[in-house]
Protein backbone atom coordinates (compact mmCIF):
# COMPACT_ATOMS: atom_id res chain seq x y z
CA UNK A 1 0.00 0.00 0.00
CA UNK A 2 2.67 2.14 0.83
CA UNK A 3 4.23 1.62 -2.96
CA UNK A 4 0.55 2.60 -3.87
CA UNK A 5 0.55 5.78 -2.25
CA UNK A 6 4.28 6.57 -3.43
CA UNK A 7 3.31 6.11 -7.26
CA UNK A 8 0.07 8.19 -6.61
CA UNK A 9 1.64 10.92 -4.99
CA UNK A 10 0.92 11.03 -1.74
CA UNK A 11 4.12 12.20 -0.64
CA UNK A 12 5.41 15.23 -1.99
CA UNK A 13 8.62 14.01 -1.20
CA UNK A 14 9.54 13.45 2.38
CA UNK A 15 7.47 10.41 3.93
CA UNK A 16 5.97 10.33 7.31
CA UNK A 17 8.30 8.74 9.91
CA UNK A 18 8.51 5.17 10.76
CA UNK A 19 6.10 5.70 14.07
CA UNK A 20 3.96 7.29 12.47
CA UNK A 21 3.41 4.85 9.21
CA UNK A 22 3.28 2.22 11.50
CA UNK A 23 0.54 3.92 13.82
CA UNK A 24 -1.39 4.36 9.86
CA UNK A 25 -1.27 1.17 8.88
CA UNK A 26 -1.76 -0.53 12.29
CA UNK A 27 1.32 -2.49 12.12
CA UNK A 28 4.80 -2.31 14.06
CA UNK A 29 7.90 -0.48 13.17
CA UNK A 30 9.64 -3.80 11.77
CA UNK A 31 6.99 -4.20 9.55
CA UNK A 32 7.04 -0.57 8.40
CA UNK A 33 10.99 -0.67 8.37
CA UNK A 34 10.75 -4.18 6.75
CA UNK A 35 8.57 -2.56 3.96
CA UNK A 36 10.59 0.30 3.79
CA UNK A 37 13.51 -2.07 2.60
CA UNK A 38 11.89 -3.05 -0.26
CA UNK A 39 11.02 0.23 -1.61
CA UNK A 40 14.62 1.05 -1.20
CA UNK A 41 15.98 -1.86 -2.89
CA UNK A 42 13.39 -1.22 -5.56
CA UNK A 43 15.04 2.01 -5.83
CA UNK A 44 11.00 3.69 -5.36
CA UNK A 45 12.80 5.42 -1.97
CA UNK A 46 15.90 6.63 -0.20
CA UNK A 47 16.72 6.64 3.01
CA UNK A 48 18.67 7.85 5.58
CA UNK A 49 19.47 8.16 9.26
CA UNK A 50 19.55 11.74 9.00
CA UNK A 51 17.38 12.85 6.56
CA UNK A 52 14.39 10.34 6.50
CA UNK A 53 12.95 8.98 3.83
CA UNK A 54 12.09 10.30 0.05
CA UNK A 55 10.74 9.87 -2.95
CA UNK A 56 13.46 8.63 -5.52
CA UNK A 57 11.40 7.53 -8.49
CA UNK A 58 7.99 7.78 -10.02
CA UNK A 59 6.02 5.17 -11.92
CA UNK A 60 4.42 5.94 -15.44
CA UNK A 61 0.69 5.16 -16.56
CA UNK A 62 -0.28 3.05 -19.37
CA UNK A 63 -3.65 2.27 -21.09
CA UNK A 64 -5.24 -0.92 -21.18
CA UNK A 65 -8.26 0.32 -22.81
CA UNK A 66 -7.18 2.20 -25.47
CA UNK A 67 -4.67 0.98 -28.28
CA UNK A 68 -2.27 3.63 -28.24
CA UNK A 69 1.89 3.97 -28.82
CA UNK A 70 3.83 4.82 -26.12
CA UNK A 71 5.26 9.02 -27.36
CA UNK A 72 1.08 9.41 -27.37
CA UNK A 73 0.58 7.75 -24.33
CA UNK A 74 3.73 9.83 -22.46
CA UNK A 75 3.31 12.97 -24.20
CA UNK A 76 2.41 15.21 -21.42
CA UNK A 77 5.51 13.61 -19.11
CA UNK A 78 8.33 14.09 -21.79
CA UNK A 79 10.08 12.79 -24.59
CA UNK A 80 9.99 9.12 -25.86
CA UNK A 81 13.66 7.99 -27.10
CA UNK A 82 14.23 4.67 -29.15
CA UNK A 83 16.99 3.21 -29.33
CA UNK A 84 17.16 1.16 -32.34
CA UNK A 85 19.32 -1.53 -31.76
CA UNK A 86 18.57 -3.97 -34.73
CA UNK A 87 16.91 -3.89 -37.78
CA UNK A 88 16.62 -6.61 -39.76
CA UNK A 89 14.97 -9.02 -42.09
CA UNK A 90 14.72 -12.55 -41.51
CA UNK A 91 12.75 -15.93 -41.55
CA UNK A 92 9.75 -15.90 -39.03
CA UNK A 93 9.76 -18.52 -36.31
CA UNK A 94 6.95 -20.60 -36.41
CA UNK A 95 4.90 -18.90 -33.77
CA UNK A 96 5.71 -15.57 -35.25
CA UNK A 97 4.57 -16.95 -38.89
CA UNK A 98 1.04 -18.09 -37.76
CA UNK A 99 0.21 -14.86 -35.78
CA UNK A 100 0.56 -13.06 -38.60
CA UNK A 101 -1.01 -15.15 -40.52
CA UNK A 102 2.10 -15.81 -43.58
CA UNK A 103 3.60 -18.82 -44.77
CA UNK A 104 5.91 -20.68 -42.27
CA UNK A 105 9.32 -19.29 -42.90
CA UNK A 106 7.80 -16.13 -44.76
CA UNK A 107 10.70 -13.21 -44.53
CA UNK A 108 9.35 -10.91 -41.64
CA UNK A 109 11.05 -7.24 -40.31
CA UNK A 110 12.53 -7.58 -37.32
CA UNK A 111 13.13 -4.50 -35.48
CA UNK A 112 14.94 -4.10 -31.73
CA UNK A 113 14.42 -0.96 -29.67
CA UNK A 114 14.81 -0.02 -26.17
CA UNK A 115 12.66 3.32 -25.37
CA UNK A 116 13.25 5.75 -23.33
CA UNK A 117 11.68 8.60 -21.36
CA UNK A 118 14.07 11.28 -21.03
CA UNK A 119 17.34 9.45 -19.80
CA UNK A 120 15.14 6.30 -18.18
CA UNK A 121 15.02 3.04 -19.94
CA UNK A 122 11.41 2.39 -19.57
CA UNK A 123 10.76 -0.99 -22.40
CA UNK A 124 12.68 -3.10 -24.61
CA UNK A 125 10.73 -4.00 -27.91
CA UNK A 126 10.98 -6.40 -30.32
CA UNK A 127 8.84 -5.96 -32.90
CA UNK A 128 7.75 -8.34 -36.11
CA UNK A 129 6.24 -7.01 -39.30
CA UNK A 130 4.39 -8.35 -41.97
CA UNK A 131 7.24 -7.84 -44.98
CA UNK A 132 5.16 -4.95 -47.13
CA UNK A 133 4.34 -3.01 -44.03
CA UNK A 134 7.33 -3.25 -42.42
CA UNK A 135 9.64 -2.49 -45.89
CA UNK A 136 8.04 0.64 -45.59
CA UNK A 137 8.30 1.33 -41.92
CA UNK A 138 11.78 0.98 -41.84
CA UNK A 139 12.12 4.16 -43.98
CA UNK A 140 11.26 6.43 -41.71
CA UNK A 141 12.98 7.40 -39.21
CA UNK A 142 12.17 4.53 -35.93
CA UNK A 143 13.98 6.97 -33.06
CA UNK A 144 11.37 9.95 -32.60
CA UNK A 145 8.14 7.70 -33.99
CA UNK A 146 5.60 4.91 -32.48
CA UNK A 147 5.59 2.29 -35.13
CA UNK A 148 1.62 2.17 -34.69
CA UNK A 149 1.70 5.91 -36.40
CA UNK A 150 4.26 4.32 -38.79
CA UNK A 151 2.06 1.76 -40.02
CA UNK A 152 -0.94 4.57 -40.22
CA UNK A 153 1.27 6.21 -42.47
CA UNK A 154 2.56 4.08 -44.62
CA UNK A 155 -0.36 1.60 -45.10
CA UNK A 156 -2.95 4.81 -45.74
CA UNK A 157 -5.48 2.62 -43.24
CA UNK A 158 -6.55 2.75 -39.21
CA UNK A 159 -5.52 0.43 -37.31
CA UNK A 160 -8.01 -1.44 -35.97
CA UNK A 161 -7.11 -3.16 -32.70
CA UNK A 162 -4.96 -5.50 -30.58
CA UNK A 163 -4.42 -9.02 -28.39
CA UNK A 164 -2.96 -8.19 -25.48
CA UNK A 165 -1.35 -10.72 -22.72
CA UNK A 166 0.24 -9.57 -19.98
CA UNK A 167 2.44 -11.68 -17.49
CA UNK A 168 5.11 -10.88 -15.02
CA UNK A 169 8.65 -12.51 -15.42
CA UNK A 170 12.01 -12.50 -14.27
CA UNK A 171 14.52 -10.11 -15.80
CA UNK A 172 16.89 -12.65 -17.96
CA UNK A 173 20.28 -11.22 -17.61
CA UNK A 174 20.37 -9.99 -20.72
CA UNK A 175 16.85 -7.77 -20.73
CA UNK A 176 17.60 -6.88 -17.11
CA UNK A 177 21.56 -4.91 -18.55
CA UNK A 178 19.80 -3.73 -21.17
CA UNK A 179 17.09 -1.88 -19.04
CA UNK A 180 19.76 -0.93 -16.11
CA UNK A 181 17.91 -3.52 -13.64
CA UNK A 182 19.40 -5.75 -11.30
CA UNK A 183 18.99 -9.49 -12.91
CA UNK A 184 16.00 -11.48 -11.82
CA UNK A 185 13.83 -7.42 -11.39
CA UNK A 186 10.24 -8.21 -11.69
CA UNK A 187 9.38 -7.02 -16.04
CA UNK A 188 5.67 -6.62 -17.24
CA UNK A 189 5.58 -8.33 -20.03
CA UNK A 190 3.28 -7.69 -22.65
CA UNK A 191 2.34 -9.75 -26.09
CA UNK A 192 0.17 -7.45 -28.41
CA UNK A 193 -0.93 -8.72 -32.30
CA UNK A 194 -2.03 -5.33 -33.76
CA UNK A 195 -4.33 -5.27 -36.92
CA UNK A 196 -5.55 -2.99 -40.07
CA UNK A 197 -8.95 -1.65 -39.26
CA UNK A 198 -9.72 -4.49 -41.78
CA UNK A 199 -8.70 -7.43 -39.57
CA UNK A 200 -4.96 -8.23 -41.23
CA UNK A 201 -2.95 -8.61 -38.67
CA UNK A 202 0.58 -6.62 -38.83
CA UNK A 203 2.31 -6.38 -35.92
CA UNK A 204 3.22 -8.29 -33.62
CA UNK A 205 5.21 -7.15 -30.44
CA UNK A 206 6.95 -8.59 -27.46
CA UNK A 207 7.28 -5.72 -24.85
CA UNK A 208 9.77 -6.04 -22.08
CA UNK A 209 8.93 -3.33 -19.28
CA UNK A 210 10.21 -2.48 -16.27
CA UNK A 211 7.98 -3.31 -13.23
CA UNK A 212 9.00 -0.43 -10.98
CA UNK A 213 8.45 1.90 -13.88
CA UNK A 214 5.07 0.90 -15.43
CA UNK A 215 1.62 0.58 -14.69
CA UNK A 216 -1.33 -0.69 -17.01
CA UNK A 217 -4.57 0.76 -16.13
CA UNK A 218 -7.49 -0.04 -17.28
CA UNK A 219 -11.56 -0.72 -16.50
CA UNK A 220 -13.17 -4.02 -16.65
CA UNK A 221 -17.35 -4.05 -16.97
CA UNK A 222 -18.64 -6.79 -15.27
CA UNK A 223 -21.09 -9.04 -18.35
CA UNK A 224 -24.60 -9.72 -17.85
CA UNK B 1 8.80 -16.91 -27.32
CA UNK B 2 9.69 -20.46 -26.46
CA UNK B 3 7.97 -19.51 -23.28
CA UNK B 4 5.04 -18.48 -24.95
CA UNK B 5 4.48 -21.42 -27.14
CA UNK B 6 5.01 -23.72 -23.89
CA UNK B 7 1.43 -21.57 -22.63
CA UNK B 8 -0.39 -22.21 -25.84
CA UNK B 9 0.27 -25.99 -25.81
CA UNK B 10 2.19 -25.88 -29.11
CA UNK B 11 4.19 -28.85 -27.04
CA UNK B 12 1.82 -31.70 -25.89
CA UNK B 13 4.97 -32.48 -23.30
CA UNK B 14 8.22 -33.41 -25.01
CA UNK B 15 10.10 -30.17 -26.76
CA UNK B 16 12.18 -30.54 -29.73
CA UNK B 17 16.07 -31.38 -29.31
CA UNK B 18 18.32 -28.50 -28.41
CA UNK B 19 19.72 -28.67 -32.39
CA UNK B 20 16.25 -28.18 -33.41
CA UNK B 21 14.55 -25.49 -31.37
CA UNK B 22 18.32 -23.43 -32.30
CA UNK B 23 17.44 -24.04 -36.06
CA UNK B 24 13.93 -22.88 -35.94
CA UNK B 25 14.74 -19.70 -33.91
CA UNK B 26 17.95 -19.27 -35.82
CA UNK B 27 20.10 -18.52 -32.64
CA UNK B 28 23.07 -20.47 -31.20
CA UNK B 29 22.69 -24.08 -29.21
CA UNK B 30 24.19 -22.01 -26.39
CA UNK B 31 21.32 -19.64 -26.47
CA UNK B 32 19.01 -22.19 -26.40
CA UNK B 33 20.70 -24.08 -23.43
CA UNK B 34 20.39 -20.40 -21.35
CA UNK B 35 16.91 -19.96 -22.59
CA UNK B 36 15.60 -23.92 -21.18
CA UNK B 37 18.17 -22.63 -17.87
CA UNK B 38 15.45 -19.95 -17.11
CA UNK B 39 12.43 -21.87 -17.70
CA UNK B 40 13.23 -24.48 -15.25
CA UNK B 41 14.45 -22.47 -12.74
CA UNK B 42 10.95 -21.02 -13.14
CA UNK B 43 9.54 -24.52 -13.19
CA UNK B 44 8.31 -24.44 -16.44
CA UNK B 45 9.77 -27.37 -18.09
CA UNK B 46 11.84 -30.17 -16.78
CA UNK B 47 15.14 -31.55 -18.27
CA UNK B 48 17.18 -34.71 -18.29
CA UNK B 49 19.92 -35.83 -19.59
CA UNK B 50 18.16 -39.00 -20.71
CA UNK B 51 15.09 -38.04 -20.91
CA UNK B 52 15.09 -35.11 -22.72
CA UNK B 53 12.87 -31.27 -22.48
CA UNK B 54 8.85 -31.86 -21.09
CA UNK B 55 6.54 -29.19 -19.89
CA UNK B 56 6.08 -29.33 -16.30
CA UNK B 57 3.26 -26.81 -15.56
CA UNK B 58 1.36 -24.66 -17.84
CA UNK B 59 -0.07 -21.17 -17.53
CA UNK B 60 -3.87 -19.91 -16.70
CA UNK B 61 -5.26 -16.91 -18.46
CA UNK B 62 -6.95 -14.54 -16.93
CA UNK B 63 -9.67 -12.10 -18.73
CA UNK B 64 -8.51 -8.28 -18.82
CA UNK B 65 -12.11 -7.32 -20.74
CA UNK B 66 -14.79 -8.36 -17.88
CA UNK B 67 -14.94 -8.30 -14.63
CA UNK B 68 -15.26 -11.81 -13.58
CA UNK B 69 -13.83 -13.91 -10.68
CA UNK B 70 -11.62 -16.23 -10.44
CA UNK B 71 -13.77 -19.17 -9.61
CA UNK B 72 -16.13 -18.38 -12.73
CA UNK B 73 -12.82 -17.44 -15.06
CA UNK B 74 -11.51 -20.99 -13.93
CA UNK B 75 -14.38 -23.50 -14.08
CA UNK B 76 -13.56 -25.52 -17.05
CA UNK B 77 -10.13 -25.95 -15.29
CA UNK B 78 -10.75 -26.89 -12.39
CA UNK B 79 -12.06 -26.28 -8.72
CA UNK B 80 -10.91 -22.72 -6.77
CA UNK B 81 -10.50 -22.89 -3.30
CA UNK B 82 -9.53 -20.29 -1.34
CA UNK B 83 -8.12 -20.49 2.06
CA UNK B 84 -9.22 -18.18 4.35
CA UNK B 85 -6.08 -16.33 6.09
CA UNK B 86 -8.11 -13.71 8.05
CA UNK B 87 -11.69 -12.00 8.02
CA UNK B 88 -11.41 -9.08 10.68
CA UNK B 89 -12.91 -5.32 10.87
CA UNK B 90 -10.52 -2.43 11.10
CA UNK B 91 -10.22 1.20 11.16
CA UNK B 92 -10.08 1.68 6.99
CA UNK B 93 -5.90 3.55 6.35
CA UNK B 94 -6.49 6.59 4.57
CA UNK B 95 -5.67 5.62 0.74
CA UNK B 96 -8.67 2.51 1.45
CA UNK B 97 -10.91 4.81 2.89
CA UNK B 98 -10.77 7.49 0.16
CA UNK B 99 -10.63 4.57 -2.63
CA UNK B 100 -14.05 3.87 -1.00
CA UNK B 101 -16.11 6.88 -0.42
CA UNK B 102 -15.72 6.10 3.24
CA UNK B 103 -14.69 9.10 6.01
CA UNK B 104 -10.93 8.74 7.31
CA UNK B 105 -10.68 5.77 9.89
CA UNK B 106 -13.81 3.96 8.82
CA UNK B 107 -14.40 0.89 9.73
CA UNK B 108 -13.81 -1.64 6.98
CA UNK B 109 -14.11 -5.42 6.77
CA UNK B 110 -11.11 -6.70 5.73
CA UNK B 111 -10.20 -10.20 4.21
CA UNK B 112 -7.40 -12.47 3.15
CA UNK B 113 -7.72 -15.54 1.04
CA UNK B 114 -5.07 -17.59 -0.46
CA UNK B 115 -6.71 -19.06 -3.85
CA UNK B 116 -6.07 -22.25 -5.36
CA UNK B 117 -7.06 -23.58 -8.40
CA UNK B 118 -7.07 -27.87 -7.07
CA UNK B 119 -3.53 -27.82 -5.33
CA UNK B 120 -1.51 -24.98 -6.76
CA UNK B 121 -1.42 -21.87 -5.14
CA UNK B 122 -2.27 -19.04 -7.81
CA UNK B 123 -3.07 -16.07 -5.66
CA UNK B 124 -2.98 -13.81 -2.33
CA UNK B 125 -5.79 -11.91 -2.30
CA UNK B 126 -6.34 -8.30 0.48
CA UNK B 127 -9.93 -7.47 0.36
CA UNK B 128 -11.49 -4.74 2.10
CA UNK B 129 -15.24 -4.42 1.67
CA UNK B 130 -17.53 -1.34 2.75
CA UNK B 131 -18.61 -2.05 6.41
CA UNK B 132 -22.72 -2.61 4.82
CA UNK B 133 -21.80 -5.16 2.52
CA UNK B 134 -18.34 -6.58 4.25
CA UNK B 135 -20.58 -7.49 7.51
CA UNK B 136 -23.30 -9.61 4.91
CA UNK B 137 -20.53 -11.28 2.72
CA UNK B 138 -18.64 -12.74 5.64
CA UNK B 139 -21.87 -14.67 7.08
CA UNK B 140 -21.38 -16.78 3.92
CA UNK B 141 -18.46 -19.01 3.16
CA UNK B 142 -15.90 -17.33 1.74
CA UNK B 143 -13.79 -21.03 1.00
CA UNK B 144 -15.88 -22.06 -1.91
CA UNK B 145 -17.22 -18.45 -3.46
CA UNK B 146 -16.17 -15.28 -5.47
CA UNK B 147 -16.84 -12.40 -3.39
CA UNK B 148 -18.41 -10.73 -6.40
CA UNK B 149 -21.13 -13.87 -6.34
CA UNK B 150 -21.63 -12.87 -2.80
CA UNK B 151 -21.53 -9.09 -2.86
CA UNK B 152 -24.27 -9.41 -6.19
CA UNK B 153 -25.96 -11.47 -3.80
CA UNK B 154 -26.09 -9.56 -0.41
CA UNK B 155 -26.72 -5.89 -2.22
CA UNK B 156 -29.20 -7.39 -4.61
CA UNK B 157 -27.80 -5.24 -7.34
CA UNK B 158 -25.38 -6.36 -9.87
CA UNK B 159 -21.43 -5.23 -9.94
CA UNK B 160 -21.01 -2.15 -12.53
CA UNK B 161 -17.14 -2.06 -13.30
CA UNK B 162 -14.16 -1.60 -11.67
CA UNK B 163 -10.87 0.31 -12.14
CA UNK B 164 -8.04 -2.04 -12.61
CA UNK B 165 -4.28 -1.07 -12.16
CA UNK B 166 -1.30 -4.21 -13.41
CA UNK B 167 1.84 -4.08 -12.17
CA UNK B 168 4.83 -6.40 -11.99
CA UNK B 169 6.58 -6.82 -8.36
CA UNK B 170 9.04 -9.17 -6.77
CA UNK B 171 7.99 -11.35 -4.72
CA UNK B 172 8.75 -10.05 -0.71
CA UNK B 173 9.67 -12.98 1.80
CA UNK B 174 6.17 -13.25 3.20
CA UNK B 175 3.99 -13.56 -0.30
CA UNK B 176 7.01 -15.71 -1.54
CA UNK B 177 6.74 -17.97 1.30
CA UNK B 178 2.58 -18.08 0.82
CA UNK B 179 2.55 -18.39 -3.09
CA UNK B 180 4.96 -21.05 -2.74
CA UNK B 181 7.74 -19.51 -5.01
CA UNK B 182 11.53 -18.39 -4.62
CA UNK B 183 11.53 -14.82 -2.31
CA UNK B 184 12.28 -12.17 -5.53
CA UNK B 185 9.76 -14.28 -7.63
CA UNK B 186 7.67 -12.11 -10.42
CA UNK B 187 4.53 -11.08 -9.30
CA UNK B 188 1.76 -10.25 -11.41
CA UNK B 189 -0.18 -7.34 -8.64
CA UNK B 190 -3.29 -6.53 -9.33
CA UNK B 191 -5.14 -3.09 -7.91
CA UNK B 192 -8.84 -3.42 -8.44
CA UNK B 193 -12.14 -1.44 -7.49
CA UNK B 194 -14.92 -2.70 -8.04
CA UNK B 195 -18.55 -0.33 -7.89
CA UNK B 196 -21.92 -1.71 -7.90
CA UNK B 197 -24.01 -0.56 -10.59
CA UNK B 198 -24.75 2.42 -9.15
CA UNK B 199 -21.48 3.64 -9.25
CA UNK B 200 -20.74 3.04 -5.31
CA UNK B 201 -17.30 1.82 -4.74
CA UNK B 202 -17.93 -1.15 -2.93
CA UNK B 203 -14.75 -3.57 -2.93
CA UNK B 204 -10.92 -2.90 -2.63
CA UNK B 205 -8.66 -5.59 -3.32
CA UNK B 206 -5.02 -5.92 -3.88
CA UNK B 207 -4.40 -9.10 -5.47
CA UNK B 208 -0.71 -10.87 -6.11
CA UNK B 209 -0.58 -13.06 -8.87
CA UNK B 210 1.90 -15.93 -9.42
CA UNK B 211 3.84 -14.76 -12.73
CA UNK B 212 4.47 -18.08 -13.79
CA UNK B 213 0.92 -19.16 -13.53
CA UNK B 214 -1.45 -16.60 -14.54
CA UNK B 215 -1.28 -14.63 -18.02
CA UNK B 216 -3.69 -11.74 -18.47
CA UNK B 217 -5.49 -11.46 -21.45
CA UNK B 218 -7.67 -9.03 -23.41
CA UNK B 219 -8.03 -6.82 -25.81
CA UNK B 220 -7.53 -3.46 -27.33
CA UNK B 221 -9.09 -0.93 -29.24
CA UNK B 222 -7.85 2.25 -31.48
CA UNK B 223 -9.55 4.89 -30.71
CA UNK B 224 -10.29 7.56 -33.31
Amino acid sequence: MLRHQIYEGTYDDALPAEGELAAEFFVSRNTIREALAVLKSEGLIDRGTKVGTHVAARKYDHGLDALVGLKETFKDYGDVRNEVRAVQRLSAPPAVARKLALEPGAQVVFIERLRYLADLPLSLDLTYLTPDIGEQVIEHPLESNDIFALIERVSGRRLGGAGLALEAVSADPHSAATLQVPAGSALLMAERLTSLDDGTPVDLEYIRMRGDRITMRGNLIRDT
